[in-house]
């Protein structure tokens, strides 16, 4: 039940933006020390060895901050190193089948774009939704144009699970998100790149 | 103990060759109606999904075949489509944590270019190894400089565990592999690009 809790908010996603050289626990320790209590490694070009390496680091640091993990895109990294969860894309395994893997804790976060994704979501067992992107994004290549906070709101009123958005969010925009009706925001770049980390993670939770 | 007796011979990975517009299954089914009884399938750029809906695929193909299934990679796809085993990059996660993952019964195999790395392979656990590449390869762009059959025989001298040879292995060279004690050889466009690729399993069978 407390996971269940913890499921809004800020959502730190640790990817690796290539003009901040800033690992993916230099982020996370920044984030953490400065109140976030949800983190996802996210790495599409790490090997999975190296992915496991992180990983195991990211836990170690999330249990001392009694703080989420979630492992993006590979479910037998997150079995590896204890994961508290995974983020599936639509092209990652399907929710039914990490489920599977993980058992009933563990919490499975899946992307969705449209009400018809959210909805599958839901029914294959996700714990929460991640939408997006919610305006334009330089730090995932391959997102596909802004679908905005309405299409958020249409989505909410549609699933009973915690929908974060995602995509974009900055300190200026985020407020939007939440009026839609989002449980919470997902950020990459706003920490990631800002030059103090601590000060923009406290600026989102303020 | 059946399945040890398998690790040997021809082992044919079903890896994308773009000049030949053949998917796994295509390869697959050819290779295992020629008699060929271990497949790996290794997509580099395909999704997870994608990976294990070919999984699923070679999993029934290769149990009315009573064939070995090998999944590249990815432990987690392994899982979810009930493969005989994985087989991992130096790259990928360690055979130890995949063998906590996958149980005793799984067939693990590693990939080793050197001697110090064939001993750690062993020593974590793994059930046979890869040792490449012997030629070189164009089915593999990230393979290294070809180390040799020479390199092959001074691994198998030091290993207990069944060794394959693998890179650019062809009807031409594979005999050279085999004198220098190899266990059996792994071939992907000798196969996949051949005009007929029933007939070029038989050729390496025979």
């Amino acid at each position: 039940m407390e996971k269940a809790i913890l499921l809004s908010g800020l959502y730190i996603i640790t990817d690796h933006v290539k003009e901040a050289d800033r690992d993916p626990a230099t982020i996370a320790q920044a984030a953490l020390d400065a109140g976030a209590k949800i983190i996802q490694l996210r790495e599409k070009y790490a090997s999975a060895r190296q992915m496991l390496s992180w990983a195991r680091h990211l836990r170690q640091l999330t249990q001392t901050y009694s703080a989420l993990l979630i492992i993006n895109d590979h479910v037998d990294i997150a079995m590896a190193c204890g994961a508290d969860g995974v983020h599936l894309g639509q092209d990652d395994l399907p929710a039914e089948e990490a489920r599977k893997l993980l058992g009933s804790q563990a919490i499975i976060g899946v992307s969705a774009e449209t009400v018809q994704e959210a909805l599958e979501a839901e029914a294959a067992g996700a714990n929460y939704l991640g939408v997006g992107p919610m305006f334009s994004t330089s730090t995932k290549s391959d997102a596909g144009a802004p679908i905005g906070p309405e299409r958020l709101r249409a989505i909410k009123q549609q699933v009973g699970i915690p929908v974060f958005g995602i995509g974009g969010i900055n300190p200026t925009n985020y407020r939007e998100v939440l009026k839609a009706g989002a449980d919470g925001i997902c950020v990459i770049s706003a920490i990631s790149r800002a030059p103090d980390m601590g000060a923009a993670v406290r600026e989102f939770l303020a």
